[in-house]
């Protein structure tokens, strides 16, 4: 996450939507208007220290010179290991009938979409959500912003390398499966049930090659439409929700 | 949807989404840089005229002074009445087993959330997408952006009565269903088969007291998690998938 968010309405979106932050340094000859009332009222409730300091600061801190006397610093986001997911997962498992989901987000680029999916995630009573370290989104303002707060409860992994994690995953009696349209049969023919990690590919082009080479087996949303596509926050909702009902409906 | 779009890259954005256009007009004296140069190129790729304009004549159009020497003036949306869309789903439903589906959206506010919604009515095969005249976001660029094109293809109506046109479905032959998170029982338990007519509340106060009582039962996705809530986006994406799985899965 980005190490200074500056600005008044960013900062004011970014209080609303419980990004943490360390410290807010504001010009000690700031203008009173309603932005910064709200941003001073939002930093005391959430017990934000607020210091004065002098507008050349700022200057020099600021990356877009669009500070407007106003810059909060963030508390960088706590990743979790892929290894404490899988923990965890087991850990629910076995207070839940055996059932367990875990997301894997093949290199998505959108931290927007990120924040979609734990949303969801968190929704569903997944364990957590684990991304690559490299070439993917990580945990920006944004996602705090789409996720709806809900970043702030679910474990968010990055790691080195996804193969391994599934590869992991598997030797814990995780069942792989990969998202993807491009396959015969439907999400609805597929067994879901008990610990799933479920591997959504990105935006552009769906799983990477040698994460498709490690799934047990694929899962398809049927595309009924003239478009074809979801996108990957709504396609990962449908497959969550399937794995949930999989697992909890009495009857189908 | 707006009159206008102006500045260059709001502009490249709405090309590149489909946002139709009558003409572009650019200043005549319009410095040529890629961005514009992009403009030219997906215009002409589109058969959308670019007018040559004094500077001036831009500055009397522009509403918010940032045209950057470049207005596209859009073609208005075309909206469908809910009697097309009752129809054009009856259609749907001769040549698929019966089954057919409308979207309603009870007020929701936001233009970006609703093209959401279009691109999962698209997947699933809906019928249209039914927003109220009054009160409730409407399509505009942020709608074709979102839903990745498929609002050219996915029939949108406003209607001024949200109440009428349930009932009219009603009478039709249609189901409603009305999706709230506090009513008992699972979506997975309700019998969503043939024609629906799925209702989703706004993203604050979920649906209206009269929109409720012309429900003729409700549908809930169960909350796991510690945020308890979706956006109407992934709500609506999970239902729609579960009415298709309904009415499509051969085993369940």
């Amino acid at each position: 996450m980005a190490d200074y968010i500056e600005g008044k309405r960013p900062l004011v979106e970014a209080l609303r939507t419980h990004v943490p932050f360390k410290v807010i340094l504001m010009a000690d000859n700031v203008k009173h208007d309603s932005l910064i009332n709200d941003i001073e009222r939002k930093a005391k409730r959430l017990n934000v220290p607020v210091k004065l300091v002098p507008r050349k600061k700022l200057d020099e801190l600021s990356e877009r010179g669009s500070h407007q006397g106003v810059m909060g610093q963030t508390v960088p986001f706590t990743y979790h290991s892929g290894g404490d997911i899988i923990k965890l997962a087991n850990a629910y498992a076995d207070e839940h009938d055996g059932r367990a989901l875990i997301v894997m987000l093949d290199h998505i680029t959108d931290a927007g979409n990120l924040g979609a999916v734990i949303r969801s995630a968190d929704a569903v009573g997944a364990s957590g959500v684990i991304v690559p370290s490299k070439r993917s989104a990580g945990v920006t303002a944004a996602t705090y912003k789409s996720s709806a707060g809900a970043v702030v409860h679910m474990p968010v992994a990055q790691v080195p390398n996804l193969v391994q994690i599934m590869e992991r995953a598997k030797k814990e009696g995780f069942w792989v499966a990969g998202a993807s349209e491009q396959k015969d049969g439907t999400i609805w023919d597929t067994n879901l049930k008990g610990k799933i990690l479920l591997v959504m590919g990105n935006e552009g082009e769906g799983l990477s090659r040698l994460t498709q080479e490690n799934c047990d087996f694929f899962v398809a949303l049927p595309m009924e439409g003239k478009v074809g596509s979801l996108n990957v926050a709504q396609a990962s909702t449908a497959c969550m929700y399937e794995w949930l009902r999989q697992n909890q409906a009495p009857k189908a």
